[in-house]
């Protein structure tokens, strides 16, 4: 079937998974849909790269890059998307669905890296790692036993992905401002924002947060990133003046 | 989302499954997408209704009816498809997409009972296995690593499965004869073969095989179930006077 260019834009980001096993199955699933880059974020077990669950998939495994935090596994992609069950009150913001957002992905991925998250199997991804997507996703379930296993959710997210048919290059789509990027205006912002005042200590960090999805729903164009650096860099600098 | 009455009517089926954390797995992912009807034959563990991988599908697994045989565990089904990776060479009839089997297994639970075959994790469903299927299907993987793990195939059809929109009711969809049905009649039209001296003894178990398959695409409607059952007892019956 693919598109070996296109398919090899994805990054599969795992995040703080407990079960070696686990690990394997979402790689030998990537490796049936030709999705193969891996990252993984503070794996819980060292010993993952011998999953024996990864059936086919012992390349990819060994070959996959292991990150300290979600910022730094997802700095050089220009969309960042988290998977969720959805059962929790607490999103910022209600996921989409998975055909939806498959679609947009897809999209992406004729003109940029794009980060794909799937959290710890007993708690999912944090607020803190879901502060750094631009949008959540959710596979359809019922709602009276949501979760899924995470090598089956990692399967159906890529078959999802693989299904569609490959689409005509969109001119239009815009050139993105890199996750890094995004993160360090994110940092500046937040600085300059202490500086004036504006955080108070005690909620310091979910001030942080709510930054940071804000600007994440910016959408800041790639030809626009320094100048906003350049922008923040000086007024955080001038407030930490006074 | 669903439908409880048109996914009723789904049986996911699984044949000689070896490792309980698959049987679990596979129970799990029936429980995401509501599909509630599992039946295994001849699982290797006997211990498999305790599968620690069945999170939250624990009365689902419990439930589960176990068959001896395929023929059995299908025998009230009027539909039955067979899944596969599709490696293997010497497959009767070229596997149809999971797709476009997708559509029509939906139409089919409108009006009755369909099985859905997956199996074992070393060699899939046997050539005796396929024999009972109206069709196989295949989920589109690459071609340097096409075989799925069994838990994650099962995630991946059902939740085709359960992303179609419904259907209307299609008055025009036939009612057909049980697989049951279809094996007795398969079963004297052997005999009858056999009494006539078209089988011989050598290639015998591979030429019922092939009369089996011969049987399911002839789709039989219901109604003429008992018609070509009595025409079929009375010439196995004269054939078997000379």
């Amino acid at each position: 079937m693919p598109l070996a260019s296109e398919f090899g834009r994805l990054r599969v980001v795992l995040v703080a998974t407990r079960n070696p096993l686990n690990l394997g199955a979402a790689a030998r699933a990537m490796s049936n849909f030709g999705f193969l880059r891996l990252r993984v974020v503070n794996p819980y077990h060292i010993a993952f790269r011998e999953a024996r669950s990864a059936v086919g998939a012992e390349a990819l495994l060994r070959q996959a890059e292991e990150y300290k935090s979600v910022a730094e596994a997802v700095a050089d992609c220009t969309l960042v998307v988290g998977t969720t069950a959805g059962a929790r009150r607490d999103l910022n913001q209600p996921p989409r669905s998975l055909q939806e957002s498959a679609r947009d992905l897809r999209r992406q991925l004729q003109s940029g890296d794009v980060a794909l998250l799937f959290g710890s199997e007993k708690r999912g991804l944090s607020n803190e790692d879901m502060s750094h997507c631009q949008w959540l996703l959710r596979i359809p379930t019922r709602v009276e036993h949501p979760s899924m296993n995470l090598g089956q959710a990692v399967a159906v997210c890529l078959y999802e992905l693989s299904r569609l048919p490959a689409t005509a290059p969109a001119a239009e789509a815009p050139k993105l401002a890199t996750a890094g990027q995004v993160e360090r205006i994110t940092a500046l912002l937040f600085q300059a924002l202490q500086a004036s005042g504006y955080v108070k200590p005690r909620t310091a960090s979910s001030t942080e947060e709510k930054v940071r999805r804000l600007v994440r729903r910016l959408q800041i164009p790639a030809e626009d990133a320094e100048i906003w650096l350049g922008i923040l860099r000086q007024m955080a600098w001038k407030l930490g003046q006074r």
